[in-house]
């Protein structure tokens, strides 16, 4: 008897899609939560580990090493930081589709964002990605200007800081908060805990 | 053939403690090197993860997740943030003596801050430890109060930071760097690598 997982996610964080690409090894169903961390780091007086330039060097090296371990691409994006109010709003209509669309959705954007690397904050890169991907450019800037879809975004982040979270990835079993994708053993074992 | 491994700490970090609880366990030496947290955190605009307040909570559960996974006592100190300063001028001067005496003094110092834990930003309370630890009270506040004593820490401090160093613990083997009680797998796997 396993629980479920609760993952909190941007696709702007290395560290978001480096746990992105273990969600299949944590023996337990994922549900994906796309928030945006920008709203996090604002409601929380939180920053981004990049603002002491010092962290920011390790945490580069650092990133590669779980890469490496993780056996997955990573190449640091150039663009870093990318606003991604407009890729969020995307991953929240796409799940507001279905969950298998947000799947495919995020199995395009996070490796074009953190493999190849692209600068999805440039709207024209954006929308080649999408046709690329085979999705509608149009039926997307329609989705990602939905109020409701807005609304939704908002209140999954205002969530998301209401039950303690400052940073991505973030991830719950049950009330347990684990932070960070070099957490995941902890995120396991509280899964397998049932 | 291994490497040795620089263990830049600070006894007023929570982190540092559990990795000093490891010392033993990364399959290389260890080169102490007492710095003065709160001086890094001046010169690279870091600050204490407390100092946002989610990201404080979170920590505090995750310390003590870390170490039931070590299997050492830790609770977390009630009058944290404590200055440091003086002990860590005690580290130094210890170590100016011998690396058996920095390393009893550690091993008084240590779980008093992280276990017990007691107050050792009180004067009085500290005074008490060093007599319990059968250190002589005189000759400690003779040494921290050397000039040379003083001039050292500031100067492992530096070099700390010259060399990268943001927060504690941090581990160097060679030129690689690795910094948190989290990543000592990292370590080992740095020393080991020869």
């Amino acid at each position: 008897m396993t629980r479920s997982i609760e993952f909190f996610f941007d696709v702007g964080s290395p560290a978001s899609y480096l746990a992105w690409t273990q969600r299949h090894t944590l023996g337990a169903p994922v549900t994906l939560r796309p928030m945006l961390l920008g709203g996090v780091f604002k409601a929380t007086g939180n920053a981004s580990p990049v603002s002491v330039p010092a962290k920011g060097r390790w945490m580069m090296a650092d990133l590669q090493r779980w890469a490496a371990r993780h056996g997955v691409p990573f190449r640091m994006n150039p663009h870093f930081p990318i606003n991604t109010l407009t890729l969020m709003r995307g991953a929240t209509a796409m799940q507001r589709q279905d969950e298998a669309v947000l799947d495919r959705y995020l199995s395009l954007v996070f490796p074009a964002m953190w493999a190849e690397p692209r600068n999805l904050g440039d709207a024209v890169v954006l929308a080649a990605l999408l046709a690329e991907g085979g999705f509608n450019g149009e039926a997307f800037q329609a989705a990602v200007s939905d109020a409701e879809v807005k609304a939704a975004l908002v209140a999954t982040t205002e969530e998301a800081v209401a039950r303690g979270v400052f940073g991505a990835p973030t991830f719950f079993v049950g009330d347990e908060m684990h932070f960070g994708q070099d957490r995941l053993d902890f995120v396991r074992e509280a899964a397998a805990r049932g």
